[in-house]
């Protein structure tokens, strides 16, 4: 028998802090040597001139999730982790979303169950806790974080799913007791209404006008507030998907005062802007999301925020919607106001590159920064222990990346269930040829050779210690 | 005819700006001279050795409102301002509190009938908006403000009280249209509700743990989220009873970026602490109060607020209970927990001398400062043309001050409807010693010369431009 | 014998304070009365619809000081006080330049010799320290602080009079020790010359790169270690002559610290900016001054230090050179590079029209904000007590001005030595049309009508109470 | 032959980023594999439940340094490098103290001469520039750079040290051009000199009085001075030793503005205050060093600078003195003035035991965070590409920690030169308990078993990339 079922041989290997060369030995679905020469293997498979990096981990996705009435997201779990693992990831983590109402052992039931067997790569849930009654809070979260279920999510907005502020108390404080991380979609739900109101009433209801409903202070506000809260409890938190300086800066001052505030951003706010949903048809709808896509200073400040580690997370917030269909995001409703065009967009597969091109190829992170982003800090902050990083012991999850390929970003060539790119046209320097999970490729030269049986739901550990009320 | 009614001789004169020795002289209420040597007059006052200051303006004082079942406040109308005028003031500016459902003009009528021919000095009353109806936002709001009721104030805390933040967008619109000025009472009620249940479950259930139910980023928050609320609007506002660095740094960096954000602070922010709500029994409950004296760090926080002009605004927060009786602090339920203990504390008659010896005679601020901050910004930020100042046109709204009379504050000398002073036993350097309004004296060498028909009601001019929307 | 020599009747008085209607009368070259219809008078001024305001002080100008080999200043006491009085003024505050290791008392001599009987309007010195010997500061310092010099000026640039820290430091502590004030001129000298030799080297000489020599970084850094060096002595400052945000903010930032720090700006701040130094000839060398003129976004940051009062002091920085002759800007070593080209612009006759304008009539700051940063706030900080306003027993320096006549500024109308304006074609709405020294018209209807034996020279009282070391 | 030379088996591997456990192969002093179950070796090592890191660079320590008149530092690199070998490490970097008018070129040909053959460890020298002549500046910096001495430090405080503005501006713009890396020692000379004259004048001549001539203002002023310098030039700096919040927060502001500044800090700053220089007698010497010990509050501020990353650095600031000769700290000169005591204080072999168990015994930061500070980022920030990691193709420079052993620090058990230890008494958790440099073992249970020709210098990369004027 050969000591590894899979060499990779002669590439670069880069973690979080190194870069180096070196072979790495894979058994098992592990990686079992990292070392100079290896060569006892069933399949060896040269690396030279590649970057030998962890697979990538996206944090926040969506997928198969009720979108309002009679809107259906464009991705399935299959569709959507093919779509991942094309981009070079690994592992996901959508949302289990609770109805009101609901259980929250009934939703996980049905999420598994769209998601059983159906996975291109691995992958967990964090919970969307959309009603925190009594038992929600007493009973089924401090079992379910046992059971490995340890993060969560609240919003902040959106009729159907904003908290109080006293329901984002009682929540924090189970998540704090229970060793669960919370993340908080921070806007101000009262101001978006009040917003959206008035421009409706002066007629502005084009795309244009979703990203004038929800200006920075919008928010900035909600983010200062949602530290508050996480303060007043002594509790950690993610704010994700931060789109501008002021809304960075409010987390940069939690810290000040000792805060330990995790800090998430995610391609649209590095490369679109709100000129973007400026169309005069109704093409700005495909740049529709929330947080909104901000300006060039903006744009900026969001590097700033991953260079100095306010952001230790890139994540896609990939939430996909059809353009040319009913369901999608152009319903007769959609068309009267931006209130009601489906929020969010397709990303799960342009992550990886728009961050090593924009990033790492111009140079304005290192590419150890880029896997910390966009794999390390994911495991680390979710309590994934065996994931996103080329180590011994680690799941072999990895991808192989060109630095120097080239590919300009087209619809037609990606593999998500949206029938657009809100990329489209942007030119890429370095792609991820193969992608590896626990030792099986799923994607190599271009193609899949996985199957969406390969992926696995893991249970996660506990991002904090839990502390006593 | 002698040239004036009333000459005051030889007293020291201080504006906002100067402080100079000159004869004032007063003609049917008003100020119509101020020279050297000035002595045709009816009546010739000596004001040698005093300082001769515009009468005190307490633009933020509770008198005869409702304070929960079976409570009644320790002031009415005559007592209130009887106590103000031996205080130096020589006008209020009280609330009136819509009831839910209730009209506003109904609510006016209500208080003007109790205020009428029972005021020993002149008032005005701010609109305490508890219920922002359409017909209160679109037609009542409007025609009060042009009528001269040219002040809101709206809460976001309290069960009867807190509006929503989409519910304060609303009246800030309607503020920004007709040129009200709003004053905001900036406490997250959702916090101190999940607080106070916590602490109650607990059985921390005493005067003391009032305190503990609204820290200081309880406070923050809410000031935070006022401005933001105020900048979507672009409208000016008044944070009123600033206890603590944290709030008042909001507004300063709500400044930084190019708002208008007025600030006040009150005597119990100064003088009191926390530790002054820990005895033992239910002594505490004398300081309960909302915000909440904090600590050491604190008080200086707002005298340094004073003095670099981030609070613009010193007022009392008079709001008197007794404590002796039924309708007072002690009811049984208070005594059950401090949520139940009636909020506020006596203070319109010692605001201005704690300030003036605290803060004059100390050293911390000059006299000009305190005449800005006791009279004249409470006039200009309120529409009064022709208060707040000792200049000719003005109305003769006067107090003699003897800077150099010392006192021990003591309930057995003060005149409010309350039975304690939370000032009990702080040592006094100056003292006002006669207060005119509009030419009569209420107030002369510790005697009530006045009478309770005197005090006026005055409509109010716009504090800013109004802007269409 | 009439009560007054002069009644000045029917206007609207305003101060640092109020705004109202009121006659002045006038006797002995002080204000003796403020009231309603004052009539027995020698003479009747009618200012019916004009608005009567203390006289312009400008504490921060430049006379008839040696500027380099050769180079003349074009303005002596007579032509300066003259243009100063045109424009609304009645109060300067030359420097009394200290050559090296001369005596103070000698370098007063001159200055007083050549002001003496050669001045429209009043004045008094700041001594600029350049050489702060054992002697100096040891006894001539505090005993001419003693005898009512009681500022200073000391430099962190320019060759001949840049100090070093350690210079600072003995300089500060010898000022908080007798209670002077010390303005600093905040820019640091070793960058300067590092950033001009590399242009120089370049060949970027023409007047443009005066500015790029010093850019804002240069600035702010010196006004930070200004303050630095205060703090550690804790004695109050005047950062003078600020011309951006950053260094603005460090002032501001310094004050939540607790320091009293006073600040500065100046009419080029708000109107000029560096491309007004862009001229391809020699035309931008009209424009040199230091700090040089910045951007738009800095002119709106030092508004904004206006209105919120991190600026009391509003001055001209007059200094001016003619740019026709050979003694003048454009010697030939100024043709050879920015660095020789004499360093000032003419301003002391346009400062309050130019402020009137852009400020009052175009609603930036308030008529009161005026009053306060042209006169009162000048007389309060450096320790003119009867100057500054109108008042009661103050001296009768007053500046009638049309809030409505417009104008448009023109070397062709000044009254200074220069012979051109940086601000020629500005429009101006607000013009001084007549001033009063001490009850005497110097300037009326246009004209001049004082004379130069009219302006004394005043000893002033101490900024602050010294306190031992 | 054997595959390795050596193998460490069974202990849990921590780099900056992972832990986790695996085998470590060793070959020709590299580490050639990382992998489970290595036998193949020479020599197996046992490090069963033991922690195996990279040995620790120390990149701020002080040897065989002149300190002025008759002073001799207490360790030479014999006695430094074994010091630190015990306390873990495998490489230091000294300075080479450049001698007013000396070519660098000759320091350093002394330094090598004193390290050659000397050393337990691997070394290299940053440059001391006391002296930037034009020919340092011209030709004799940008060769050795590119010779690998690619780091400098300059001092802005110490008599024969401190370099001007000026200076530091000449030296910071070759940096760029070369891609040096500068470490700048900020504090304000001049204020230094002016308070140490004032407190030796009043008397004030003990040990305690060094940090009150050098407080923090001093400190935060050179700081802010230092990155606005840098910030000209645009270039990246190192701050060593920071000792307290203001200065740190000079540095996030810094990088709010976009710009590279690395920060470090010692453990001086986390385990001492002021205090301890208080001793009557002249014990207070031993704790003499600059900037000075603080308080608590800075010390709680470095903990938060090493947990957020404004500091990158932990280093020694090793600078050792006998205590009990002619030669050492007390001199009769230090006797007579705190001026004169010879500044610094020994830490080389306690740097890491404290941090261990201060840090991550205590939990205030992560084993992770640990190797990051005190050695990876130390080879990332000075240009060491195989140093710093325990990663395949890396020097094999390992320290074999064990993690749950207790000691209590103690003279009596060091191996510097010094003849006491500030941290006499203090209790630790975690100790380094074998140290192998390249391979070989140079310290290993509790015994020196490494020969002083183990250490080699080395030439080390460009930190960043050089830029054109």
């Amino acid at each position: 028998m050969a000591a590894f079922d899979t060499v990779i041989r002669r590439g670069t290997i880069a973690t979080a802090s190194e870069t180096y060369k070196a072979d790495v030995g894979i058994r098992d679905g592990r990686i079992v040597s990292i070392g100079e020469a290896l060569t006892d293997a069933d399949e060896v498979v040269d690396a030279a001139g590649m970057l030998v990096l962890p697979g990538g981990i996206d944090s926040h996705v969506h997928i198969s999730q009720p979108s309002g009435p009679g809107i259906v997201m464009a991705d399935d779990f299959a569709s959507a982790t093919r779509a991942a693992a094309f981009g070079g990831n690994t592992f996901v983590m959508p949302y289990c979303l609770q109805a009101k109402g609901q259980p929250l052992r009934e939703a996980l039931k049905d999420y598994h169950a769209l998601a059983d067997q159906n996975c291109h790569i691995d992958h967990s849930f964090h919970l969307i806790i959309a009603d925190p009654t009594e038992s929600v809070l007493g009973q089924e979260l401090p079992a379910l974080v046992a059971d490995g279920y340890t993060s969560l999510k609240i919003f902040m907005t959106y009729a159907d799913l904003a908290l109080s502020d006293f329901q984002i108390l009682e929540v924090l404080a189970v998540a704090r007791e229970s060793g669960a991380l919370v993340q908080i979609h921070a806007e101000n739900y009262d101001a978006i209404r009040f917003l959206a109101d008035r421009l409706e009433r002066a007629g502005n209801t084009g795309p244009y006008f979703h990203g004038k409903s929800r200006p920075i202070v919008v928010e900035r506000e909600a983010t200062s507030r949602a530290i508050s809260l996480a303060e007043l409890i002594d509790v950690p938190i993610v704010i994700v998907h931060v789109s501008n300086r002021e809304a960075m800066d409010e987390i940069r001052r939690a810290r000040m005062r000792g805060l330990t505030i995790h800090g998430e951003t995610c391609p649209q706010y590095l490369v679109l802007t709100e000129d973007d949903l400026k169309d005069l048809g109704m093409e700005g709808a495909k740049y529709v999301c929330s947080p909104p896509p901000r300006d060039k200073a903006s744009q900026q400040a969001c590097w700033e925020g991953l260079q100095q580690g306010i952001f230790s997370l890139f994540s896609s917030d990939h939430c996909p919607f059809r353009y040319d269909d009913e369901a999608g995001k152009l319903t007769p409703n959609a068309r009267s106001s931006f209130r009601w065009i489906p929020n969010g967009i397709p990303g799960i597969e342009t992550r990886l590159p728009i961050l090593f091109s924009e990033g790492v190829s111009k140079g304005r992170i290192s590419l150890n920064q880029f896997v910390a982003l966009t794999a390390t800090n994911h495991a680390k902050t979710y309590g994934l222990a065996r994931k996103g990083s080329i180590a011994v012991g680690y799941d072999a999850d990895i991808a192989i990346w060109d630095p120097g390929r080239t590919a300009t970003l087209s619809q037609k060539d990606l593999h998500h269930g949206a029938d657009y790119t809100p990329y489209e046209g942007l030119e890429i320097t370095g792609w991820p040829i193969a992608t590896m999970l626990r030792g099986r490729f799923v994607v190599r030269e271009g193609k899949l050779v996985g199957d969406k049986s390969y992926g696995r739901y893991l249970s996660r550990g506990k991002p904090f210690k839990p502390s006593a009320p």
